[in-house]
């Protein structure tokens, strides 16, 4: 294929692209295929000869589209919402022409693999690409959208700064990892002979027990212990809680030396005291990370933004723009407050660590893979052309729908809520047994109206309604609604009284 | 921005990026701002009100642009190449509206957030989208593209299977944790009594001397001990060299669970002896992981295909089709002969593997992220639009350029070629100092006409060049050392005699 031919394409996809958001309400939004349907819609090899365009675009429709579960559908409300944003399409079409891999795997190259090397292509490295010096001025800009203290900013001079990472799973674990190696610095300093395994035995990491599975497979990588903090009846980690198992700890001769607050928890959304957690982790010099992986974007508004205060006393940060703010996946926002503790956790060359701009310049330190895309064109696309008021209009809206489908459920005495609704998320049930709500929402999903999952609060089984799609709106809340009271109803008349 | 608005603008940025893939050796192929200089070129914070889509897409030449490494433009011979094709940007395009976050996170969700519910959402798990599906049938066909032994291949019941990673130091950090994990299980079987830490403080992984830093990163990461095995005079490992070091750390009383071979390692695409090393760690229980992340999409030519021999004795391997196969970054892919191995690692519930087709589905306990984008469509338009011969005359292509290149090098006494040129890179060198070569580099990074980086070889500071563009043809090459080689007499007229 040509540039001429990519020029028709091109245009032909972007048509799709459009009529395939416009009219998504009109598809299933849940597929209803069975488990191998595509092996056998396709060849088993790839073809020997070039195929033509139009083959391959006949088959979007007949192989991929029936097994797709429809994300951005108005009719989807399980898990989190995963983001889409017209201009961050856009945005990410122009990622992928320039197609760069970023500054950071260029002086990581340089740097590591032939670190003697550094010098003499000095001059080289003083080039900053466009992609790295976007990415840290477009987590400059957010941190200020969410009023994060002025430690978390690069700015020209700051020791902190932000990172694109993929996912909330890779800032976790970086974060636990960079916890580790300063710990074991720490301690070595004063016990010289003590080995790093022999450290590492010792430690010991905590989180919510609330907190997604990723923080106990960051642990599970890094080697250490993984402790979970019992929460409150209201699913928050409160400092009692934590001062207490650091004691019993201590007194077993453990080292603790990380904490995982979440803010936003995946089953009900509930919110860690970090009020009350960040003093104890100051004071004891635990590495306290913020996971706010949905809920962080909430807090570029003002009612929203008393939810992160006890931000200052964390050392590092993360929420998912790719889940609430319009920036398509992959793009998951980490900022620390001493970039050097992320930077040492990589063994860099001393020597490189003497050049700020690099310090402040080279990502790849920052995170799992070497390679980046440009991904902070969609920050930078999406940021400029909702601009801040839109980005707080659209977190307001799908805040209000939930708000409105909890009114809903309130008003129906046969339902209870069993969370707080405090964002986008309600956490609802039927009075009554697990089994029957487990039955309630097997029928849910299986009528593929819409899309629910469920979660686990205190030993009760309990639905999830997440407010998602980008274009969801009031009259797709009340046919929700009306659907899953009408099974409710059904359901409930085949009971023996 | 509305839908209407987007098919507008997106036809647009169709045009953009046509134009920008024709036209790019029209720009300097290498950016020459100063650092930071993209700070100043745009405000301190992001807009309140949403700016105009005109507004933003003006700034793609005035703010983006030039700090942009050209990594598609004929004159950029640096690294390796990184792919770039319109199939590929078609497909992107599809995979960011589609938008879907892969049914991996679904089910790590259902079964690790909530374990004990999956039985309850059992239906729904039992529906694989299409994202899951399509990933492991390309990973099916590009494993036979490649002859791959039948054991890596997921088919229909295979135990063995592909999945696609971000990048290379991704699949390597997985394949030495699942060693990892294995060598503990294996060691606590017989000692009960013995703990993690205590193993894993005995643990030693080998990699070559060549190989790239993330190798050495990975060993960070895991917290375990990575050894460099010393290479030979083409600086490939040896099988005597690898027995050696495991002889001498056995005695040591360490225990030796891993060992990455690299097939096309970063400074000279230098091959370890795999025919010898595989039945080495056969022999002792050691997991061998191939890395031939660059060279590996030359194994879709028979010709190239016999330097893949001794694949059969590995436990995993990877390559990264968005280097030299066409498809965008990021596609890295990865394929093991158990796959248990990898999800064992990961603690997954065991209820959970008894479904095989799970099993084979659930890709998030192959990776560090759990989300994931639907990158198997770039793979399925790009084999289908190029076809196995396509991609074939592609590489072959590349292949013949640089032995252009190496011949127009052998043709001038004044320089050497440091090593063989076996597929797309030369190393070579003007005869003479470290110093000398050096102030070559410098004044042709400096020039601009065309970027390269150096290695170090054997203590020698040695010249890179490696076609990397789609679009470089014989004139480029041609150009290139015309540009070289006059640099050089200027260099050397200036030397005193």
């Amino acid at each position: 294929m040509d540039a001429a031919e990519f020029r028709r394409r091109g245009k032909e996809m972007v048509d799709y692209v459009a009529d395939y958001l416009e009219n998504i309400e009109k598809r299933q939004v849940y597929p209803d295929v069975e488990p191998g349907y595509l092996r056998s819609l396709i060849p088993e090899e790839a073809p020997e000869e070039a195929e033509s365009y139009e083959d391959v675009v006949k088959d979007i429709e007949r192989v991929i589209m029936p097994g797709v579960t429809h994300w951005h559908s108005p009719y989807f409300y399980a898990y989190f919402p995963t983001a889409n944003s017209f201009p961050s399409l856009l945005a990410d079409m122009l990622c992928g022409a320039i197609g760069c891999i970023g500054f950071s795997w260029v002086c990581f190259f340089s740097l590591s693999v032939h670190p003697h090397i550094c010098l003499s292509i000095h001059p080289s490295i003083h080039f900053y690409p466009a992609c790295t010096e976007l990415e840290t001025v477009m987590l400059d800009w957010l941190g200020k959208m969410l009023k994060l203290p002025a430690d978390f900013l690069a700015g020209t001079e700051g020791r902190g700064g932000g990172v694109i990472q993929g996912t909330a799973s890779e800032a976790t674990l970086i974060a636990l990892l960079a916890a580790r190696s300063k710990i074991i610095k720490l301690i070595q300093a004063d016990h010289p002979d003590r080995s790093e395994t022999d450290i590492i035995s010792k430690l010991v990491a905590y989180s919510s027990d609330q907190a997604h599975s990723s923080v106990e497979r960051a642990g599970l990588i890094a080697g250490v212990k993984m402790k979970k903090i019992p929460t409150d009846n209201k699913f928050s980690v409160r400092g009692d809680a934590l001062q207490k198992v650091l004691e019993e700890d201590r007194a077993a001769g453990l080292i603790p030396f990380f904490f995982c607050a979440t803010l936003g928890t995946t089953p009900s959304c509930a919110f860690d005291c970090i009020t009350e957690l960040g003093p104890i982790c100051n004071a004891v010099e635990i590495w306290m990370h913020i996971d706010a992986a949905y809920a962080g974007s909430a807090f570029i508004c003002p009612e929203f933004r008393p939810l992160l205060n006890g931000i200052e006393f964390a050392d590092s940060f993360n929420f998912n723009p790719h889940k609430w703010l319009l920036v398509n996946f992959d793009c998951s926002a980490m900022w620390v407050k001493k970039r050097s503790d992320i930077i040492g956790a990589f063994k860099i060359e001393p020597l490189y660590l003497k050049h700020d701009h690099q310090e402040s310049g080279n990502h790849s330190h920052w995170q799992i893979p070497l390679g980046r895309r440009f991904r902070s064109l969609k920050m930078w696309f999406v940021f400029r052309m909702y601009g801040l008021k839109g980005l707080q209009a659209y977190i307001r809206k799908h805040v209000g729908l939930a708000k409105e489908f909890e009114s809903l459920v309130r008003a129906d005495q046969r339902f209870e809520i069993s969370a707080d609704v405090v964002l986008g998320l309600v956490c609802f049930r039927l009075k009554g047994s697990n089994e029957l709500n487990e039955t309630l929402l097997k029928r849910i999903n299986n009528a593929r109206n819409i899309h629910l999952v469920p979660c686990q609060l205190a030993g009760k089984f309990v639905l999830r309604f997440a407010v998602c799609a980008r274009t969801t709106e009031s009259r797709h809340i009340q046919e929700a609604w009306c659907h899953i009271s009408h099974l409710a109803s059904e359901l409930l008349q085949e009971l023996p009284h």
